[in-house]
């Protein structure tokens, strides 16, 4: 059967009926070659955003920009391939100490990140202020990685789904990225190319989020819970708290810092809990343990007999960066000019508005408000009072590194703005918030 | 105040918010321009078919698809400019007399027409059948000949609203035809060029049309009228029936004869009466009569005292055609093979299908399936016996005019499909259906 034309597809998806798996695959798959136009992809993407996708349109979508390119294959690698995805947030650091960890405990972990964008920071960019650390990593280096130290982490590929790619760059100039079955199948995509056999996911609810609310969140986790059990891969997410920063550390350097600090057992403790909790779903997925209760155990092992922090140094030094940093922190680069933030008056800390913080690393050049923005790693935030907190006026509440003068006045101003004081501590949104296991 | 970024316009559209008349004015001139993509527009639109337009968004979004190329001008001109527009239907030569008839009555008549595509004939194809006519009018050309004889019938030039050609080809490839703001801009910005004192509508309504049932006619029929007069034109429409062909010739030369015919004070009664109706309406807008009563009397009078017929013969010379056609219709192009189509049946003819009628008269080569087709002018096909008559079993329903057998078989099942009979007569939809006149 041939199929109907383009805009004939465009309005069978317009006029609300489902489109068949063939029929989205070869739009999908046109788009990634040129036979479909991005004026016909952008009023496609459009109609979605109205008429949304079913699970199984969004399966098929998601399969669709997974085959556009390469996918990663282990023919004879034990070990289960697990991964994990954060939404993105403030201070999420949690990659960087769960990778080794989770490939310490016997899985197989092909991790695949992204750059920080607007108040969110980016793996990669925190790796990468490791004096030589390499993330642009090709295929065959990934996979050679992972069957010999059991992780790499690397950045998206030209080849690794690039109708997603394509797509992703449609949708953020013609007002369509906020469109759940498209944010989930972008996310899915990249990570089933990785050839996985379970993935955790972690949905931020909160202002430093992309979603607000925790029912907005648990829709997201539960379509991308949903839409990866379709295509094969069986997932779980936690909804996890993202109203405040994670940890202390906000930046890049720094949170390669507290990632160490983690690793050596130490560490905020919202970071090493989130940090257990993420690698004890990997765990169970990928069949390394028989119960979440098991596979704490098992990830909180790693990092006492420091078999972990000897995963991450492998990591690192096989990547290219310098494992003394590992030991040697004040090896990583740090900005030059040191400012306090205080408490401009006596109370409870209410709040400490993660998205303002985020907003302020940015500033201060540490993030990027446009993709083609450099990173400065060494500026960053220490979040030295937590939500929760009793303060006393001027007490210091942020230290902050930074370069630049006039940068720091904006950030300070966004940091000024993150603080709010109240006469009791407001309750505080617990760090894991819900779970989906499909 | 600077405008929001492009998708940021499209967000606000797609999420509901009118767009106000500077913001749509930026983004239709920046299509014409090149400042606004491809893909920015196509996913605008899309955004437009799910939202629609209020009626100031609509007036905004016409005169900016009017003001983005050239519009005409009339310093000095006595005698309103008055137009009409048709959207569309199966054997509507109604133009053809109606011109000529209007501008003997005083008025000027820039008519700017389209082509025909898919089952409905085009003014301009019909008028080509006239050996020599010329209907790739300059601006210049239109309006000289309307200055010195109160008519020119012309097709769209690259220089009048560029933003509709744009937007049109985009919609046709992007599955965003259908919708009412897009369809009232497209139709009334060409018009609006014109810089017309009034605008007669003829929106037709039935199987032949673009709308099959009345009430969705009488919505757009509504939203042209408004968004007219708010663009500063006055405007009338009036719903007519388009169930059954107009008339008795479909086809190309074989209308020109009808018309002729009808200029002559003959003709089919449908085409005679809607002729008529059409030039009240705009004599009456033109202020060039005091009543519809008074304007039909001076209309018809054009017709009785044979001025209307020299005023179309100054047309056809003046636009190269052949003048000895208006009293030698032979001249005009024929095919070479004639057939019947005969009545299966004893009864009476409840249906001649419009649509399929139109759809006969393409593949027999007198329509287009694509706009890159070419016309056979002097294939066509006759309306023997219309709905409502008895006939008896192998009586002539069609006469056929034909060059190519293959053709005509396609042809010959189409229009054996578009008959009906039945024991008794069904109810006909009358000629004049409704009118709108804001």
């Amino acid at each position: 059967v041939p199929f109907p034309s383009i805009p004939e597809l465009i309005k069978k998806k317009r006029d609300g009926a489902a489109l068949t798996p063939a029929e989205i695959e070869h739009l999908v798959i046109g788009v990634a070659r040129g036979s479909v136009e991005s004026y016909q992809a952008a009023a496609l993407l459009m109609a979605v955003f109205f008429r949304g996708l079913d699970d199984t349109e969004l399966a098929a979508w998601t399969l669709a920009m997974r085959d556009s390119g390469r996918t990663l294959d282990w023919p004879g690698v034990a070990g289960a391939r697990i991964d994990k995805h954060s939404t993105g947030g403030v201070g999420d650091k949690i990659s960087i100490p769960l990778a080794p960890i989770a490939a310490e405990c016997g899985l197989r972990v092909p991790m695949i990140s992204g750059r920080g964008l607007g108040h969110t920071g980016g793996t990669l960019d925190k790796l990468e202020s490791i004096p030589g650390f390499r993330t642009q990593l090709s295929i065959d280096e990934i996979t050679s990685a992972v069957r010999e130290i059991g992780v790499a982490m690397g950045g998206q590929t030209a080849d690794l789904a690039p109708a997603d790619k394509m797509l992703y760059a449609l949708r953020d100039v013609t007002g369509t990225v906020e469109s759940i079955p498209l944010i989930v199948s972008s996310i899915l995509s990249k990570k089933l190319a990785e050839g996985l056999d379970g993935l955790v996911l972690d949905v931020k609810v909160g202002n430093g989020a992309f979603m607000k609310d925790a029912d907005s969140a648990r829709k997201l986790a539960t379509r991308l819970v949903a839409a990866a059990r379709l295509a094969g891969c069986p997932a779980v997410a936690l909804l996890t708290a993202m109203d405040a920063p994670l940890g202390e550390a906000c930046g890049n350097a720094n949170e390669i810092e507290e990632s160490i600090a983690v690793l050596r057992g130490g560490g905020p403790p919202d970071v090493a809990e989130l940090t257990v909790a993420l690698a004890a779903e990997m765990l169970v997925l990928g069949r390394a343990a028989g119960s979440l209760g098991d596979a704490r155990a098992l990830a909180k092992r790693s990092i006492d007999t420091g078999a972990a922090l000897e995963r991450f140094r492998k990591l690192v030094a096989r990547q290219g960066g310098d494992p003394r940093v590992v030991d040697e922190p004040s090896r990583l680069p740090t900005a030059p000019l040191r400012a306090p933030i205080k408490a401009p008056s006596d109370g409870f800390l209410t709040s400490a508005h993660a998205g303002k913080v985020g907003l302020a690393v940015v500033a201060l050049g540490g993030g990027r408000g446009k993709t083609s923005d450099t990173i400065d790693p060494g500026v960053g935030v220490w979040i030295r009072r937590k939500p929760g907190a009793r303060v006393a006026r001027g007490e210091v509440i942020y230290d902050v590194a930074y370069r630049d003068p006039g940068r720091f006045e904006v950030g300070r101003r966004l940091l000024e703005e993150s603080i709010e004081i109240g006469p009791a501590p407001s309750p505080a949104m617990p760090l894991i918030v819900g779970r989906i296991d499909g």
